[in-house]
């Protein structure tokens, strides 16, 4: 398989989550400076000009939560989220939808407001709030939503990696990551795990 | 089962999925002119102030892509997803979350803008843009992504009521659905189907 991805970007939990399950897979960056995720040849594999994007051999996927599951579902053996149990695995997938199209639109809003607005000074607005939405995002996950020791309770799962991920744009996002003492805990839990550190310095290379 | 949804709004993709099952459920509006779905009652069901959710004996689901994934997973003869194919199932999941986390967001910018900024003229710059992103979203649909018959290909599936449901949003969002020929035909197959006019009725109701 070949993983297209980007660093800093959300690729990383699909990475992650590969090398959690020892997949076989190569891993090809995109050049984002280049714009190269818009080039003809990225279009191809990606026409949504996005990445994550994983080249099996029957085919392409993309969207982080897709492949999350895709990976859960592949290698079944490592227990990476409870895919026969329906009531289960909706509860994983509630959680993952959550960061997809709320916590990371959120923090899209930052450096991507040109995909909902032309002018300049909405964009600055956009800009502006996303320290707060941010806030409200991870409040509600800390207080809420994760249930410790792991994003949803005693096993690892696929929540885990995407959570890890999103948490680690806090700072950049202008939000103090010590706000969520449970998120927090979880990040620094995660970068101890041998996966997330080989994940971590393939997209540092 | 309980089901809390709105009318008009993404939850109709479920409440169709949950007829085309034959599920037992009982339908619960959720007033949104009282902001119903902020209040203290509602937010034990769903703390995060949205529909739909799902009230079922062991928990409560949240999250369209989620929600319509249980449904398959959980009526498996019904075949609304091809649930034990590893790949058949990302490819849907993928399709479902991008209508999840780009087209359903990119609409949600029209009445919803105050979610990403605070000044009146950035909300406003917002939904002017709005008929572009909605036109790009539904011609990558129409060209690349919709295999047809049904969205994704000869199988009815999880795919198609999400589809039918934000199509239904274009004229509201100043765009003209025969525009994209492949999904206006959609929506009127849809529209002949039993399970689709019952769950349409009952949001009207």
């Amino acid at each position: 398989m070949i993983f297209y991805y980007a660093p800093f970007t959300c690729a990383l939990a699909t990475q992650i989550a590969l090398e959690e399950a020892g997949a076989d897979y190569q891993p090809r960056p995109v050049d984002f400076r280049q714009t190269e995720q818009r080039s003809a040849d990225y279009l191809k594999i990606n026409p949504k000009g996005r990445v994550p994007a994983l080249v099996t051999e029957q085919g392409i996927i993309t969207e982080t939560p897709a492949l999350l599951a895709f990976v859960a579902q592949t290698f079944p053996e490592k227990n990476l989220a409870p895919v026969s149990d329906p009531f289960a695995f909706a509860e994983i997938q509630a959680f993952n939808s959550y960061l997809c199209a709320t916590v990371h639109v959120a923090h899209a809003h930052r450096l991507r407001g040109s995909r909902w607005a032309d002018d300049d000074a909405a964009i600055e607005a956009m800009k502006r709030k996303v320290p707060q939405t941010m806030t409200e995002c991870f409040t509600l996950i800390e207080e809420q939503m994760f249930r410790g020791p792991w994003a949803m309770g005693d096993n690892y799962s696929i929540a885990d990696p995407y959570l890890f991920t999103i948490a680690q744009w806090l700072q950049g996002d202008g939000v103090d990551i010590d706000r969520f003492p449970r998120v927090a805990d979880h990040s620094q839990r995660m970068r101890q795990r041998p996966a997330v550190q080989r994940a971590l310095q393939a997209q540092e290379t």
